[in-house]
């Protein structure tokens, strides 16, 4: 299939590679074209000029850029892929926006003879890599059964959530979810550490019971090392957290711990971790 | 070999019972003692009239009973057991206490010529009727290998800590990390119920990601349809948070989202939920 591909970050990249390497013909933008051109050398593919030259030749397009702003711009914008889009076509769209945008977005798009899907995705850099993403999709079920084989290439776990904004919705739940877990980890881990427990042993006897989580799997030894260089970084936590915040209170829903936690990365922010592994909460604690 | 257990409470009682499918000569000891009685139609065994009594009886003897209060009372006691230990014996006990009176009996246990293990377990009711007990246990190496293989009637994962007092101090951070993740699920969910979302469509994405836990994959059912008649009890979490929160103050650790927590479970015991599942901390954000 012709499809394009919008954003070619550390989660676009390794994307539009595993659409070229599954034998989609593709064709790539990027805000900054040395990206683009360097995404050449690795893959197979064509660079557009602009989101709308793109969207001329595409079937199937797919974005990945940071947040409202800018799919935004490279949709409704002067030189968007909405001007461009094929009649019956389908844009994908893997950033994590507000579902206020998706679901314009889809309004949008469904004036004008074709399909939008808001399908953020979870499973960080490497999940992208490996192309074992989790992809949560809000829109029509015919458009997604559409899509859905096209992003197998690069995600394994993809679920239609429900009707436009879902897909946003569903990945708000995972990180209001993902905040207290890696705050009470830090505490917990702080509180070890402090009363001289050998980690490690006790993380053998916990991680297999009720406290047990990915996080604790994944995260605890860096913490206990105080290694926060990788990952996913506060800044992009707290832009998703501050979104959340915002659907949440304009309807009424209180996310007590979610909003002091934010907070709480404001803090590591300051601290200077704004692109440190949101794990660095316990930065925090033993700063204090 | 001969051994004694008491306290024959949802815990106590099938732990008992593993000791003597084992093949242990069992003797047990209740303060109500019809539990006794009634624990004798299961399984083969004797009655003690008191602590002391067992204690005369027993190369080991084992508890799981209440409260620092209660543990003190079954050992330290008039009719305690810690009157009559055996020289070399051991005594275990399952109880989550506070660090401080496990330091305590473990001191009062050497200079009187026998050894004591604070071995707290996780896994609850279903753990204990199971078999599949966590252990973590806090005392002398030596000790703890002539325990474990006892214990591995009723434990799968049985882990020295380090020394008298580490395996209470293990279960608190077991309980720290524990209470933030019930408290950002039931955000989660309740953000999921507020929005319109399938839960249902949404835990099977993000079980599979950086915000799995234990108890996602084990609550988020009961805790969709409001079902908190079962568990660990909200008034028992509050036990054991009073005496990390204690712990942790004495110390100077900061824990300031299990500190929330903790008054958030006292607000469920308010709203008549001290024998609700900690999951209940749904319930409350759902009154609100």
């Amino acid at each position: 299939m012709k499809v394009g591909f919008i954003g070619l970050g550390v989660m676009g990249a390794p994307m539009a590679g595993h659409l070229a390497k599954a034998g989609h013909e593709v064709m790539v933008f990027n805000r900054r074209s040395a990206k683009a051109e360097q995404w050449l050398t690795y893959n197979k593919g064509a660079i557009a000029d602009s989101p709308a030259e793109l969207a001329k030749h595409c079937e199937m397009v797919f974005s990945c850029v940071g947040n409202d702003r800018d799919i935004e711009e490279v949709t409704l914008g002067a030189q968007g892929a909405f001007r461009n889009m094929q009649p019956g076509s389908t844009f994908v769209d893997h950033t994590t926006t507000s579902a206020t945008v998706a679901k314009k977005l889809a309004s949008v798009a469904q004036q004008n003879g074709f399909a939008f899907l808001d399908a953020p995705v979870s499973g960080g850099q490497s999940g992208a890599e490996n192309g074992i993403l989790s992809i949560m999709v809000g829109g029509e079920e015919a458009v997604f059964e559409k899509a859905k084989p096209v992003m197998t290439a690069y995600g394994r776990t993809i679920q239609l959530i429900g009707p436009s904004g879902s897909g946003q919705l569903c990945k708000m739940v995972n990180q209001i979810s993902f905040a207290g877990i890696v705050q009470s980890l830090a505490e917990a881990i702080h509180f070890s550490k402090a009363v001289g427990l050998d980690i490690d042993k006790v993380m053998s006897v916990i991680s297999g019971g009720a406290a047990q989580s990915w996080q604790m799997q994944n995260r605890y030894k860096t913490m206990k090392e105080g290694k926060y260089e990788f990952g996913f970084a506060v800044d992009w936590m707290r832009k998703d957290l501050g979104m959340l915040l915002e659907e949440a209170k304009a309807k009424g829903i209180q996310l007590p711990i979610t909003e002091i936690i934010d907070q709480y990365y404001a803090d590591v922010q300051k601290m200077g971790g704004g692109r440190w592994d949101t794990s660095s909460l316990l930065a925090r604690l033993e700063k204090k």
